[in-house]
């Protein structure tokens, strides 16, 4: 792996770990720092890991944009640390791994918009999240793309025009994370719920989430003429004919790729 | 109606019953069970019933696609199954009737697709609901499609990528089935919800529940150009009429369609 | 303030209480109801006002479409008074202040409509919601477009094609409304989460939430497209400014707009 500055990337078997590492910032994402994160993810796709740990060292999970990268920036500065960021988001959505964020603490702006942009996520029970550009002066006009897609609208209404923060109890009853903790079993919790979501062929589930995310959003007619063509497609990998044949057979699968 | 293989097709009053009926194979869908079912719903459009119960004979509601029918298929052989399979769960959004799924034991791949694809669904306590291709080598891609469009998506991750059952009362939870009752009231809570579902004017239902599914997953503007459009023509329709009548004259409706 | 004769437009430091006052027709939205309340929110949009609290007087929030002011039209007659009706939950959503429903009693059709097309909603634990037209003639098409924007999809279909009244806790648990509480508290939790939800600067509220809605029910990456341009933008505004420099500089914000 690369050597980074801002953030810490760690491979255990086929999981990837990859922390956030500016505690004494709240992890906020400035722009070398989300180049960081684009960078290990990009770096992590074109590895056979199966996983990847999304964390945050220090107190918080991350405090989302580092105001003191923003403040000086015109517009067109800001529009290119925006698009960075956007690309990040993406390209979560977009590695064959499966990502599943671990949030302890506070996740807040673009810090939210990470856990809502995981695939999957567990928080411990005393995380909190939040859209505070809505109690201030520079609303959270991209981290409630996602965030929005995760949860219902009057819930997406509040979150962004109060900025207050909801415990994670509430973030579970409303979707956006999948499972609470208590703080202790945090990485026990990300571990078991990730073994389980990256069982079976890699590139089976690599194909998989990559497909959701692109039938997502749309009208109905439009996602099965996506899904209908990629699992079509699909039935004629090596692992969807072991697949069937391994339970045609009574037997256990021996993944190819 | 019609003579079926593989389903049983029952009318009561206004009420038809089609029941998939391969208990020994797990009511799979196979291409002679597909093209059945699509020929029953297509009979039942036709005539003046105004719902259908879409149950399961034997142990499991629906294992989904039969491994032992696909295997074998190439790239053309498989896309046909799809494209009929995709053509069964439109038909079951536009048929005039009001579709209620009775949801018992395992509903799983495509028979979790089914039950995501009915108007309502009723689940015995002790049914199960998966995606299991997140288990293994082919993903469910196109039966994520109506699931992930009836429960959050965080919950859709979870379920299409570990491929792990959920039961009714998170099913419930999540939005996937509007009742879980105790195995034993299944039938009855079935026939309550339904009754109260397809009163008044069988037209007024129809054009009802295909203008929702048109105007759904769409920007809002879209959405409302068509129902605007149709709510203003449905104002002329003689239910229409007699339902408007017969409140401002406080008495009792009789509908003429 | 303009002279109305349906409602009731006061105005509070910087909140605008819109009180549909048509009691002895159970706040039925006539044609000339609807032109004022459009009025009154388009001349509450010009105003420095932060929120808007939309109430109904009486004993029920609102019915809808009033049966005596519709069953007389035709076909064009119907088309202007939807057009007019979703005039008036579009404006709702786009006018700058932060709109919240005060809801007592029944909310039904239209008078449901009004409370999903509301950026927020708090209910007294007696009301009532209830797409009606599913128990009759004329189905609810256009009030089914908010809604099902709001609760998930089995939901929508119960809602819409049972006509059967759900009570606040379970518009709650659906994501109608954001809060449930005792009749006798409605007005102040109205009023405690309105403050939250206008905090900060009015400017960046008002594009905040113009913002959400123009995202909302599009693919991923076109939410984006609109987000970061608008977002990119604001970060070039007074208050974005001052909320930015106010945290470096660890001082109260003072909102310039």
């Amino acid at each position: 792996m690369a050597e980074y500055e801002h953030i810490l990337v760690k491979r255990d078997d086929a999981t990837v770990t990859i922390t956030m590492n500016r505690a004494a910032r709240r992890n906020s994402l400035s722009e070398a720092h989300l180049a960081e994160l684009l960078a290990a993810f990009e770096e992590t796709a074109a590895t056979d890991a199966t996983g990847v740990v999304l964390a945050g060292a220090g107190p918080v999970f991350s405090a989302g944009h580092d105001f003191g990268d923003v403040a000086s920036r015109d517009l067109e500065g800001v529009r290119r640390l925006l698009t960075l960021c956007t690309r990040l988001m993406r390209t979560m959505e977009s590695v064959p791994q499966v990502v599943i964020a671990r949030v302890h603490g506070l996740a807040t702006a673009a810090g939210c918009q990470l856990v809502a942009s995981c695939d999957l996520a567990v928080a411990a029970a005393s995380a909190g999240f939040a859209l505070p550009g809505g109690k201030g002066g520079w609303f959270c006009h991209t981290p409630a793309v996602p965030v929005a897609r995760a949860i219902g609208r009057k819930r997406l209404m509040e979150l962004a025009l109060t900025g207050d923060v909801i415990d994670a109890a509430t973030a579970l009853e409303w979707g956006l994370v999948n499972r609470v903790v208590p703080d202790e079993d945090l990485d026990a919790a990300v571990a078991e719920l990730l073994a389980r979501a990256t069982r079976g062929s890699r590139a089976s589930k690599a194909l998989g989430k990559q497909t959701l995310y692109a039938q997502l959003d749309r009208p109905e007619a439009d996602a099965y003429a996506i899904a209908v063509e990629v699992m079509a497609a699909a039935s004629q990998t090596p692992s969807a004919r072991e697949g069937m044949a391994s339970f045609l057979e009574k037997r256990k699968p021996e993944w190819p790729d």
